[in-house]
């Protein structure tokens, strides 16, 4: 079985919006098997959404669509599909009960075109939206054809062969589309799926791309079940392992000497990644060790403490986060010296260490992280260019410090000076 | 002149990384008047990125395509397109000795499997990338069809009628791609382009999407050239007026009575949104009137103050942020006093009106903002739900509180409650 996610939205064609749809249902597809062969995204625009529901037909078996389900007059998802399976539009009693409470929640009015969102393709199965008035809709030609009560299936315009198809729209905001993929779209799925995929990432720092592939090309070569596939994120390498088997357990196993093979061969440089999100290991490894921690950042502001408020949990472990960007803060607040500014310069390795061990001491955490920099755009010299980060960790006494030069705009270098930061810390305390 | 972006790489496909280069480029074309009709996304997967540059090439003038460009064995996308319009692939020396230099640079050996990137389809513009090793190339037919020295252009597969095909192939990562097409690739195609295209975002807070739309119904039935697009972010609604004319001049001139006509109807729930983050407006008013800003953050955990760094230049005007995260360092960084916190419990008004007020008070900077809620997932009761966020803006002896339930994840719900704090200290100080 394989699927086509198709995005509908003339905002995501002017770029006012990143589609994270797409990669959120992916990954939650990949989890049961289900192969993505297509993303595509089209405008608000009848004639090129009925082309695209046309092609993502004749390509794939799932097609799963996201926006176009508002009350708004540009939304006609629901008529496109509609049109595509030759199924008149049916009015649904429990969405307009929906939509009521809805509104009742919010003590507002229903406006008149919300209305439009209580109708939907004749035979749909109906997923109740929690977090907004859309509701979203499975239309199943395989196991719906006798609840299409006459309607003539067959007269629909796509390729229905003996497999039959299914289309799934989705609201297009994020919080809204992400608990209907979790709660009902993957569980209706499942049932057709098989197999599961298993998949693990390596990430492997300090070592380039094309270097890390050669040291590996031999496994790359040889590959069948599990795969390796590498891709290069901001400052790692990851190298993604999969398996297709019949259960997780048959999958862990075809996997597990890969995983350790590359292990061996990339030693310290190389981990396995628990979690979505590198820092998360660190993360999870303070919280497990009862580690408490401090941040003093300069050119981060604030990112590595909210990377570490977005792991649920830590409270058990954060102390206190300073967001020290003038000298005079780091002075008050972590009791920089003036002295140590004066002579080095607030970018400097003395003055990280000195935030530190600052954070360290005012907060009473067994481990003090600090960053200084120069984010850019302006403020670089021949001898501190843009990009140019300090980062010292304090912890038993000892100061860990590295120095490295981002390239990227602003926030690219925060991003990855942050990200760079945590993961000094894991191995500070591994 | 229309476009089609293509994106290659498995990695998008399983949900590994989000497509974040289909936005920038929209956005980018977007301004020299060159319309977006398609975004897809293939794996690096032959036969399928063949077919996805016939169909592009079918639909499409311009196909610009990212990803596959590096020196591993699955980067086969300048050998696609090569076959595509049936030209060789050539050695380019410059390229080589881009490759050498920035290896040098980085004092790293070149792999052998790195000389992949010296060679492009015979007749490419070549451009230099300076954040990484892989060089970007434009196959323009229409005016390369001289340079192409004798191949048979007219064997191309494509559909090449007298306008011309044009194939832009740039690398994957976003910090190399981003310069390659705001240095080279859109002063290239500009000069295609007769007519310019220029959009206004009018952001409307508190008001829902339906309501919104139902308010301007008149506007959006009559739109011709400006048009007017509504979309829904986190927390805001925006409508995107957007006009094309020979000039920015003139199309400045369309727009005007269409968006004061929205301000006019949402009065001061409505905005007009001059830069790209809707929270850069409060920072360029902090700056042009010197008033100086402290942080304390608990639940969001230091996002606003990397939102307040991430604007350029708000060093003169940022004093200080604090991430008190537990009582404890409330108490001892903000002089948040004991006895509020055990009477009304930190997650409320009285706990965050003294948090601001301390961070005045310790820093000495104008306004304060503060935060204290209960993110999620857990942490949550029937009196005081997951979501649920205090906002405090302390200014001028004023203390302006905002109490919202967010729905969401945790990090939604973070976001949200960021932005929406901003957008108080916007309020406080008009």
């Amino acid at each position: 079985m394989n699927c086509e996610i198709l995005c509908i939205g003339t905002e995501l064609l002017h770029g006012d919006i990143i589609n994270s749809n797409a990669a959120y249902i992916s990954k939650s597809l990949a989890k049961i098997g289900v192969d993505v062969h297509y993303h595509s995204v089209v405008g608000d625009n009848p004639k090129r959404m009925k082309d695209a529901f046309d092609l993502a037909f004749s390509r794939a078996d799932v097609v799963i669509c996201t926006g176009g389900l508002g009350p708004t007059k540009d939304d006609i998802t629901k008529e496109i599909l509609s049109e595509y399976f030759n199924l008149p539009m049916e009015f649904d009693e429990k969405s307009l009960a929906h939509l009521k409470m809805t509104y009742g929640r919010f003590r507002k009015e229903m406006p008149e075109n919300n209305l439009r969102q209580t109708y939907f393709p004749k035979g749909s199965i109906i997923l109740t939206n929690n977090n907004g008035t859309a509701n979203a809709c499975i239309v199943d030609t395989l196991i719906n054809q006798n609840s299409f009560e006459g309607n003539d299936i067959k007269s629909c315009k796509g390729n229905l062969d003996s497999k039959g198809k299914i289309g799934i729209l989705l609201p297009g905001p994020p919080r809204e589309m992400m608990p209907l993929v979790d709660e009902q779209v993957i569980p209706y799925l499942s049932k057709y799926s098989h197999e599961v995929v298993v998949g693990y990432k390596v990430a492997v720092m300090n070592v380039g791309e094309s270097m890390a592939e050669t040291m590996i090309m031999d496994l790359i070569d040889n590959q069948t079940n599990p795969t390796i596939a590498p891709y290069a994120g901001d400052g790692k390498m990851v190298f993604r392992v999969t398996a297709k088997a019949e259960s997780k357990e048959k999958a862990d196993e075809l996997i597990k000497p890969v995983i350790d093979e590359l292990l061996r061969r990339f030693g310290a440089n190389a981990f396995v990644l628990e979690t979505e999100k590198i820092e998360d290991m660190t993360f999870k490894k303070l919280v497990e060790s009862n580690l408490t921690i401090a941040t003093a950042e300069s050119c981060t502001g604030g990112l590595i403490a909210s990377k570490l408020v977005s792991y649920s949990g830590i409270s058990k472990v954060f102390k206190e986060g300073f967001i020290t960007y003038s000298n005079e803060a780091k002075i008050r607040t972590l009791g920089v010296k003036k002295e140590t500014i004066d002579e080095f310069t607030e970018v400097s390795e003395e003055v990280v260490k000195e935030m530190a061990e600052g954070a360290c001491k005012v907060t009473g955490a067994d481990i003090g992280v600090a960053t200084t920099g120069i984010a850019g755009p302006s403020g670089g010299t021949d001898d501190k260019p843009v990009g140019l980060v300090y980062t010292c960790v304090y912890y038993k006494g000892t100061y860990n410090v590295l120095k490295n030069v981002y390239t990227g705009n602003r926030d690219g270098v925060r991003e990855r000076a942050a990200i760079n930061s945590i993961e000094l810390v894991r191995k500070s305390i591994m």
